[in-house]
């Protein structure tokens, strides 16, 4: 058995922000040479989220609206005493910090309409994500 | 390590639905005979989502209800110039294309209560689920 | 490749609560001196969930009062009928029963603000959460 790891680093411009990296990861994983497996994309942050959706320009508007809309800021948060931000994580927290896909044929198995964002939620932010293949 | 892919095919009827698929999965894990490892449980569409809990009909009810209540369909959303289905996505990427299992003693580990559905989200349509397993 | 298994056993005392998992988790990993693998986390039950995110007073008050406010007990649900606790269900639902991590360099992967919590949703109970551990 095989075990890869690779970090990828991202600077964040918005406070929220999709970031596709589907490219990246899929490259990696193809890379690897890895016939059957699978593969983990996790971010090590807690006011960031790894998500899987179709990059379309109008729908990655209608999701970061949706986040605003269930996760509005300024709240009346008890953590948002300590640090300004308890939307991001409660945003983190509901979306999740890692997806797991399997590996099939030498490649990260995703639908046609299924590409990988990192969710920026408290941005802008340097944002390391880890993705790990394992697999022969 | 030996790794196994089997895929399902579904067709659903409604636009919203349960499909309980935790018969197939198990059977399919059994067959496979790992001793121990793990299965993932994935959907390739952007428009479903895989979630793990109990089969009781009046829970499935209002487990549709909230996603209706949570994700309306028609709320003006830019996506939906594109394609009528905004809602179905957003509560796809709240609910996860995927979920993942241990493999124990030759089993999906899974608590009493924890049924494996597949939720349409946007159908009736043809859907297709991979069940991955790894392990020795 | 080496598999190993343990299950961690809580007795919440309130309906809900956050039990914070992290430290047995991790230690449960670094004692099974896996160089590079994947650890799951799993709970056995469809009325808690797992989550990560950090441990500050002030967020794990807002996390439990945002929980409140999304799945509200007693909102009229079908489930209701039968076992008085559909919001505890719909809450397991969105926020996931298992969250998985890679293991590099001998350990669970995490970010600082990355702790790992039970979150008890119809408490009080005693729970059964596995911690799985694959790689070598």
């Amino acid at each position: 058995m095989q075990v890869y790891f690779k970090e990828f680093t991202y600077s964040t411009r918005e406070r929220l922000e999709l970031v596709d990296i589907t490219e990246q990861i899929t490259a990696f994983v193809r890379e690897c040479n890895i016939e059957s497996g699978i593969s983990l994309v996790n971010s090590a942050h807690s006011t960031t989220a790894i998500i899987v959706n179709e990059h379309e320009s109008g729908l990655m508007r209608d999701i970061l609206h949706k986040v605003q809309e269930e996760f509005p800021k300024g709240a009346s948060w008890f953590h948002d005493r300590v640090d300004d931000n308890t939307d991001a994580h409660l945003a983190s927290i509901f979306l999740g910090h890692s997806k797991t896909f399997p590996i099939k044929n030498g490649k990260l198995y995703r639908g046609t309409w299924q590409n990988i964002f990192l969710l920026e939620l408290d941005g802008p932010r340097t944002r390391h994500i880890v993705c790990e293949v394992m697999g022969e």
